[in-house]
């Protein structure tokens, strides 16, 4: 179970990272003074998407072999309590890069009228539906970590 | 030391909250198109912010009196372990609505030139000056839940 949830946790954080760092889009006309182009890069919050995807990821893949090892030998508690924190950690970081970048999505879809921000998807549409998908990844890695997490719970409470 | 620490977490949750939800600024001029006025309402991403820090403020209330029963009887590990996973889920939920928050408090502060949207503290000073110490107390909070859920930890490692 635990392997399982890893794994698809893996997947949406390294779809959500390659989604969001591979979005960019050139407006078919210009002019001298603006480049009409859209990155990742040009948003804060995007770019700490990018790294809090990227870290948990890496974060996962090292994690996959801790898991084999607590299959093989279920007695193991000190390092199954140990990793559950790192779990936790790491379920933070993914948690705050996610909502920061669904702060900025939101705003780019509907646009704020009382500070005149403007929505600005309704120039770059690629790019924000780009972005918006690389969300799901990431809010769907949110829930296996956290299956993750209460799998090994029980785990730590079943044995007293 | 956990209860010590859930009272200044509660401390910094409440603070956020009253600090961001009392927050609203209305400039000395105004005309009959718009109103210049700055509200937390205006902005989701405040709204959420302010519900994530009543509801962590709501629940390390009530475990107050968990921490109480944890001192009293030291030895009841089912409880613990159960209360460690309520810390979790709220810390998960402060760290989105703060992270969400200062995603947006960053793009209000610098703006983003190449989206045409303009800093917004250039017009509403301390609508900003408050909605950025805000959410420090929510980060406080943030530091100080992690601490309650390690000590919670090393309290269940301890015990065989």
């Amino acid at each position: 179970m635990d392997l399982i949830f890893r794994i698809l946790a893996l997947i949406g954080t390294l779809g959500s990272a390659f989604a969001m760092a591979t979005t960019n889009q050139r407006l078919p006309f210009f002019n001298s003074f603006t480049q009409f182009k859209a990155r990742y890069r040009d948003i804060p919050a995007f770019i700490f998407f990018v790294a809090a995807n990227g870290i948990v990821s890496a974060y996962l893949l090292l994690s996959l072999a801790f898991s084999f090892f607590h299959i093989l030998r279920s007695s193991a508690q000190r390092t199954r309590l140990i990793l559950m924190f790192f779990d936790m950690a790491m379920l933070v970081i993914l948690t705050a890069g996610a909502s920061a970048a669904a702060a900025i999505v939101y705003l780019a879809h509907i646009g704020n009228p009382n500070w005149n921000w403007f929505s600005f998807c309704r120039q770059f549409h690629s790019f924000c539906e780009r972005s918006s998908g690389s969300l799901i990844g990431s809010f769907v890695a949110v829930i296996f970590m956290t299956l993750v997490i209460i799998v090994a719970g029980v785990a730590l409470a079943r044995r007293p």
